[in-house]
């Protein structure tokens, strides 16, 4: 086993009050003394694997080659569902099969996926019901960060046996409809809609309207927030490249009242044939 | 002085907002530039010793051997409470003589205590009244992980010297009696009583009785929240193998209104003989 | 270029829910894996210049030499306002021109005022018109971290051309008069009136008339906050050596209800002449 320097970044819903985090990093520092630590963040919304699996998919691509995500957004933690290793041709990815690793690995190249079942690399004999973080996955993270192979941990599952979790929109007619995958603590509601899409519906200062938990409100398309006047919705593309809805220097969340996993539409429209709700 | 690259787990009560944590960090920096920084967690409970003790308590033996402990909750910082450095047969624990390293180094094989004393130890001259967890406390761990003796910091104390702060229990005829040691932020409630003990006196699914403060309530003696129905008290050990109350997908916290410090008893019943409160 | 093991001190008001801290790391690590990073807070108050101008210059000397301040409070991002790397006898500070890192290079011996123009040195081609501290700011602390010198990004300012933000007091006859500067997660108020001054003006045990936005309050001047009676205020030298208001175990912000910003006087005045508001 060689020792490596290796990166490892982390995305837990465990808060930053308890020691969950940091028992975590210290099974990882006690296997791998030098690893390199980022959070993507530890303190994820609780029990809520829509806005995990954005926070992966929208941070991964921005870290070093070879570095492996720890992923701890478990609330079938005890239960059957299976903990994975899924390498992938530029990372590694480590956390349970309930769609939370879904989005970004579906992104990459796979190499190989194993579900972990071999209990001499736990962290001991017996181990607990509620805390695999740090007795199965933080383990696994760092024994691969020394070098151990994946393969050692149990046997190959396919790609079509993993459980789904899949980030999409579709175009009918005028509408484009998509999910909203994150609401962040400004309040900006990030959707499944990309930037692509969006330019290629809509321009710069036009009107759209937007379709969400029977409601509907009118925003305009601008480039950035720094656009909006006070209280107006507006509808740009985020740090990410995907289509959000915000208020400049307020709380879009407030105003539409809506949570991760909301199915949202958008269609252009034109002064006069819009009554606006509340 | 050999250039060590040691591993320093922090543990305040400084907060996530404000600067207290990341001067702690960079005074270590400034001495031991390697250093291997972990946070145990920078947001325990304000001024909460037994809280505190409980983080550290239960995350120590997780980090690897020779890990320096900088424990910083310590409302009487700036009185004449003493500053410790505790060398034991794996760890080094400095932080303030009020108890809150107690439970930890009670567990271990102590080596010896050191009152710190020695100003030209100290972060400057003259030193703050209200931060000691910059002036001396972070002073001292990055002195020690660069290879600095203990002995140098000043006298030795006795182990009967100490503050003590206590994690007991005791059995009373039926009755199991500890006390609240941890209400973490999912709201489950960790007691002083060992795994063993509920073991020893309690089935699987067997309904225990818990008295706190002036209330009684019902719960079932499970292998993990995961087999509670919607709103059920239930009773299992916890990850750190303590006996803990908790809710699926709920806060026990919220119905029991405890805090840590309550004395807490349980004993088992049979169906009939109960009368519920609340 | 060579690779050296540098220090980025990182500020920013990206909170710690979201990624934004995460795959700011993210960046700098690409570039620079062995960078030593610590958070002087990601969750320093929205927007707030002057509270974060008081993070980092309460903090900055505390760090070794040659440390790279990434400050990422950037109300502005994606209109006019200059991106800039600030190099000093003793540091680097990066962040917008908008006076958040003021107060600290104006204590520090200016070598260099460059600004950041050069696109090649951004994170790619197209970049985010909302997370220039990702697409900017990571990449030149990156950059400077491993060795690359600051004139390459951009044509150097003039000290004169900066944007200001003075943490300033004055003497009025009998009064002396400052800035609230900043209220910490205790409720303690720091002010921008310095140790000196109250020590030239005040003894200790002396009351103290506090005048802020239209209210006066009687305090007492103490060593330290252990010297108070309950929801006593008191007067005293934080742990940086500025004035701070505080109370015992209390808030001082919660009975003063003020803010960063506000404009604060203190004078003497013997029992008597005083008739206490609220």
């Amino acid at each position: 086993m060689k020792r490596i320097s290796g990166q490892i970044a982390i995305l837990t819903d465990f808060g930053l009050n308890d020691n969950y985090n940091g028992v975590m990093e210290a099974v990882i520092r006690k296997i791998n003394p030098e690893a390199k630590i980022t959070y993507i963040t530890g303190n994820s919304k609780p029990f809520n694997l829509i806005a995990g699996a954005y926070l992966l998919y929208t941070s991964y691509k921005y870290f070093p080659k070879n570095t492996i995500f720890l992923v701890v957004i478990d609330p079938g933690v005890g239960t059957n569902r299976r903990p994975l290793i899924i390498k992938t041709k530029n990372y590694v990815f480590i956390g349970p099969d309930n769609g939370v690793l879904y989005p970004a690995i579906a992104s990459e190249k796979i190499i190989k996926i194993i579900e972990i079942q071999n209990e001499k690399l736990y962290l001991a004999k017996t181990i607990s019901n509620t805390f695999h973080g740090r007795d199965i996955f933080s383990v696994a993270a760092a024994l691969i960060s020394i070098g151990v192979e994946p393969d050692i941990f149990g046997n190959q599952l396919r790609y079509e046996d993993l459980t789904k979790l899949d980030f999409t929109y579709k175009s009918l007619g005028n509408e484009i409809c998509g999910k909203i995958l994150y609401v962040d603590h400004f309040g900006n509601i990030a959707t499944s809609i990309p930037k692509e899409v969006l330019l290629n519906n809509f321009k710069y200062g036009q009107n759209v309207e937007i379709k969400v938990n029977n409601s509907k409100y009118k925003c305009r398309f601008v480039k950035t927030f720094g656009y909006g006047m006070e209280n107006e919705l507006l509808i740009y593309f985020n740090g990410y490249f995907m289509v959000e809805i915000g208020i400049n220097k307020g709380s879009a969340k407030d105003k539409l009242n809506v949570r991760e996993g909301d199915e949202i539409c958008l269609e252009g429209y034109t002064q006069g044939d819009f009554s606006h709700s509340i």
